[in-house]
Formats: structure tokens, sequence, C-alpha cells
């Protein structure tokens, strides 16, 4: 049996320290009571829409199809565009006008029409300046959740003048990628901007061992399949269950300190000499 | 389509460090399988009723007006009456006797009928003294949820005699606001008990600065729209999304630090001289 | 009116710092759009399968019978087993054959069926050695709760071969009970491995003071129903809304602290002398 409203899964960068969340969700079930709203990640690092855009286009093929994606990460919360997109292969997104989207729409053929939310029957007033989700973007998403069709959300957007965003990629080059930090956590391990992908592409992709440089320091790292694999101390590289290279570290020491990074740092992995 | 059972909108001051939380939802959900429970926060300050009570009164219009409200604050739990309320327009609220609900139940008309809930066909036995939210406010809301009407859950209470709750407001006089510090966040952001009304009713709301004065400090700040109008430094007032009159300073800088101010402590807000 | 689609109650330990449980709700959202899917705790201490495995036992009487349980604490993940199994009382589990449900099928007549999570139509390709959560169990959960029977999730597995898990017991002997540190949170309380009914079988569950002994000090403690009994500095016994016995001080004082203690560690309980 169909459900009876299309469900909201919803990110963004508000934490989980106030009410903001739980406010965007009551807005959102006052509309539409019968559509699950599935939170997908709030701890996107604040204000960072490459942070979210990279989470969300890594996550689509886990969502459902009909799903009405919400998110929002808007450094400039009040000056973006309010917009709701449908894409080429039929998603809905709602989100401010500043790229969050642009990675996502890319994997599924870009946007097909998008609407610039202003509709007085959507729009919740009075409108706070800096909290357009819960007045606009959440009352948008919960009407097409319900069945309200884009059209009537406001007035149609040149998809062409959509903000767009450029995802750093790795240099890549036989037998040597250049890769930036993109993410680290409290374990210290350190997520590159290069995947499994850039590793084939470079023939290393199945060597058991690679050279790790820094520009601070340097190590070999064994190729492991999962955070365990590795002795304490040890330096490992492992692909993430998003699909990500990442530099680890038998617990408790941290490939981070160990190797003197940062986010944003480059990092070259190249073969290990014998 | 109408949803079959009510939503639950549940705030609470459990945090999120145990599973607390987590029970409450499981209670519920084997009662009313069909409600969508919505959380507007746990992170109500531990204890303080006055915070609960305003976020609950400040959230009560983005909240579905069929909606079962459940609402645990309660440093006396085990000692205060376990309530079901029914609002004059119809609002139907549960939780502690303890002026938690009161400042939300004078913005709709008052309490048409309250009941205390003692049902052997609600409460779940055996009682935790210390966690009524489990064994006897979650079934009560549940109950409520799935189309229990009100009277069943126990024995009528007299409006009267319930637990009132007063509000801390300031002092206002022509140019002039006495207000005082009721909340802070991590970027030293300062929220006082005024609101936009009563910067209007001291005739300061065009005011594009005021003067700021606090026992151990003062400053003129500037009028803005959101946090991120200011200079790293300089001292703003904005009206927060719940519609507080709000001190904050650009970031880096803390507004707390800065005007060495506390919970509950006076502020000033007269003109600016010029 | 019943639901159309059974409830899935997730346990985890994946904590709340990043989108694990959120990916996670959404591969069961896309699977099963019309099941509740209840978080009971992601805050299982990382790793601990016997911290889990009592949560789970505690919390089950409070859980639908009809609901599908998933729970996943897997120090070992990509080696141990992905199961689902059924009760001797026609519960639904998923989660590793690591122990992780022994207590909570103990108290429910055992396991009448069980089935390693093999099958293409529910495991999502391709699968992470360090996430199969999302990849087999989520989808396994959601399928359950959808309607598809155990059978076709995998083969069946005799339920002898589960591993089991042992619950360390207090040793009781007349007037004393020796148990152990299980945990404690911020506030320096001390959970014991000891019930209420242990205290009876030793013969102390009715005294109002007992004597409370750690290797490194000992103090005597009061029987309290709550947490805010007992004064400043003052020790006090309780037992916990999960029903366990748990050493308090009044606030701020810590009993952690005062009597020197950590997880695993040894505390005798008796008669206080007179």
């Amino acid at each position: 049996m169909p459900p009876s409203a299309r469900s909201i899964v919803f990110l963004s960068d508000f934490g989980l320290s106030n009410e903001w969340v739980g406010i965007c969700h009551v807005v959102m079930n006052r509309i539409s009571p019968e559509s699950p709203i599935v939170d997908l990640s709030h701890l996107v690092r604040p204000l960072d829409i490459l942070f979210g855009a990279v989470l969300l286009k890594d996550s689509l093929r886990y969502i459902a199809e009909d799903a009405v994606v919400l998110a929002v990460v808007d450094p400039h919360v009040g000056e973006d565009r309010d917009l709701a997109l449908e894409t080429q292969d039929g998603r809905l997104f709602v989100g401010p006008d500043n790229g969050l989207f642009a990675p996502a729409w890319e994997t599924v053929g870009g946007v097909r029409r998008a609407v610039e939310i202003t509709s007085a029957e959507v729009v919740q007033q009075p409108v706070a300046e800096s909290f357009h989700a819960r007045d606009i973007l959440c009352p948008a998403a919960a009407q097409l959740a319900r069945g309200m069709t884009i059209d009537r959300l406001g007035s149609d957007v040149d998809p062409e003048t959509l903000v767009g965003l450029t995802v750093p990629e790795p240099e890549i080059e036989p037998g040597k990628i250049r890769s930036e930090v993109v993410d680290f956590n409290r374990f210290g391990n350190v997520k590159l901007n290069a995947r499994e992908e850039h590793l084939a592409a470079a023939g290393l992709d199945l060597a058991r061992e690679l050279a790790v440089e820094a520009v601070k320091a340097s190590t070999r790292a064994r190729r492991g399949a999962t955070y365990a694999d590795f002795d304490p101390g040890e330096y490992g590289i492992i692909v993430d269950p998003r699909g990500w290279v990442t530099l680890v570290r038998g617990n408790p020491a941290s490939a981070l300190e160990g190797l003197g990074l940062a986010a944003g740092d480059p990092v070259w992995i190249t073969a290990a000499s014998h």
C-alpha cells in the first residue's frame, strides 16, 4: 500500500543544541501529518555548503525516489533565493540557492524545473530573516509532500541561473594522487577528497601498501577494510562506507596528529617503494 | 485525508545522553503506533520550568491544533499531580501540575477541563517514582492521541486549582526598558526578556542604534536583522526568530563576556544619545 | 485501526556525531515508508555488547509486541553473522550474532527461528564491510516491517549455534551482596549490577540505611525513592527507573568520586551496624 503522503528527508547545519530542528518538524507535521520526516543529519559543519552538498550527493542513492529532500545550510540566509527544484529524474529538492544541491542534481541529469518559493499560500508570516527554514522552506517541503504541485509554490526560475558548486577533485597521474583533507573526526581519522575510483585511475587500487606524504610528515600505510584492521599505532588506508579514501591509525593513535594535518592540507599518495 | 491518530508533540529536559527520550517514544508507539511523535526539544535547561514554559508558549502557534502536547520538566516528580488539560480552544496538554503550561494556555483562553491521570486503564505498573513520564504521562498522551476521551484518564480537577507561573516582564517607560538576561548560548548571544512590542511600547523600535547598560559595562548597539549583520567585535541588537530581543556581537567576540553578564542580570536599553 | 506496517525500534552504539543513524533511517524509510522508526538509543557505550544487551532486555516490556527490533553493537562487523530472529513469543529481532539479543530472548522463552540475512532481494550492493547496518541489517528490518516473511531473508541457522551472553550476576548471601559497577553518569551516580530482587534475596530490601564498601572507601547510604531525596553530599541508594540499584549522592557531590570507583569495580552492600 503506498503511503498517503511523501516522506521528507531533512538535512541541515542547525546542530542539536537548540529547538530549531524541532520547530521545523512541528511546522512540517502541522501541514503534512501523514509524512514521515527523516533526519539525515543536522551536524553538517556550520555554514559549510560543500560539506552538506557532498553528504547529500553521497546519500542520494539511499533516499526514496519520491521523497522531498529539504536541505538547509545557508550562510547568507535572507539573501539567497529560497527554491524548490525538480530534477530530470523527478526528485524534489527544497533549499537555498547556493549550490547545496548542485553535486546531487548533477548525478541525476540536472534540474528540469526551478521555482522561487514566494506564494502567500505557502510562506508563513511573519518571516524571520534569520530563519527562512521555519517560515518558507519547511512549509514548502511539507506542501510538496502532501501533494501540492511545484508550480503553485511561486514563480519559475530559469535553471540556468541556479548557483552551482565545484567540488575540489584530486589530481591524478600514474602512480600518484594529490588529494586534500576534507574532514576528520575525534578518533583522528582523516577523510581525503579521493575515492576508490581515483586510486584505480592512478593504478594504486591493488597495492597492499601505499606511501602517504604530508607537508610535515610521511608514512607507509597498509590497505584494510575497516577501522579495526590495524595494530595500535599502525597507519592504514581504508575506503569509508561512503566511498572516501580515509587515513586511519590503530587505536589509540591519531593519523591526524601523527601526520600533522588540518582541514584543507594536501596529502600525496604514491606506491610504496620496496 | 486526515491522519488516523493525532500527532504527539514532545518537549522535555531529559537531554540526549541516555535512553529516557527513547523509552518514552517506545511506550507511546506501542499504544498509538499511528501517531507521529514530534520532538520539539529535549534540551530545556534541566529542571527549569520557566525555560520550558516560554519555549512552549512561543512554539504553540506552529503546533498542529489537534496535536497532543506532552511536556515534561518536573523538579518535583512524584509530588506534582500528573495532568491532562483541555484548553478553551480545544488543544490537549499532558504534563505535571507545576505551571509548565500556564503561559501557553493563557494565549488560548485558559483551561476548559483538567483531569488528574489516575485511571488503571492508563497508568502502567509498576510506576517509577522518578520517571512518571514513562509510566503515567506518555501512556496518557498516547491514549488521547489514539482517541480516548480526556474524562477516561482520571478524575476531574478544578482548573482554578492548577499551579500557575509568572513570566517576568521587563519594565517599560518612555525611552527606557529594564530587562533581564534569560538565556545565552555558546556564541555569547544574550537573550533578554523583552520583545519587539516592548521596544515599540518604549518608543525605541525605530531607533537604528540603542544604548545598552549592564552593571559592569555599557555600549552602543546597532539594530540588525540577523546574526551576520555585524562587523567583528561590533555590538548589535536583533530580534531572534522567536521574537526575543537579543544582544549579539560580530564573531568571534562575545556580547556576554564583553558586558560581563550572567543569567538573571539586569540590562537597561535606552535611546543612544547623539 | 491497525497500522499498515510494523514499527521498527532501533538501538545502536553509532552515537549522534555523524550521519550513520540518519542514513539508516533513510534506507529503512525507502523500503517501508509506512513504518514508524523509533530510536530507543544510539548512545550504547561504543562496542559494549553487554551494555546494549541489558538495555534491550530492560526495555523489551515497553516495546510493541509486533515491532521489529533492530539492534547494532558490533565490534566485529564483517565477521559476525547478520541475523534475523523470531522468538518463541513471536517477536522479531535483527542484528549481529554476538549475544546482543541473548538476555532479551531469554525473557521470552528463547529463539524459535533464526535466519542468516543473505538474500540478494534484501542485501543492498555494494556492501561496506564496516557498515553492514546500512546495507544488510536495515534492509532486512524494513523488509520484515513491511511484511516479508523471515524465511525469505536467507537460510536457516540452528538456534543452538547462536552466540550467547552471560550477564554478570551479583553474589548474594544473607545480609550481604557483592556487586559490580556497570555504569555511571556525569552526575557521579553509580549503577550496580544488582536489582531490587537481589536486595530482597539478601534480606536487605527493608533496611532504611545500608553500608556500602568499595576497595578505596566506604560509607553508609540511606534508601530513597529518587535522585532529589538526599541532602548535599549525603550518600544514598535508589532503585533507578529500569530497576537497578544505584549509588547516588546529594548534588553537587559525586558518589563515583567519593568512593573512588570505576567501571567493573566491586561494591559490597551490607546491613548498616547500629
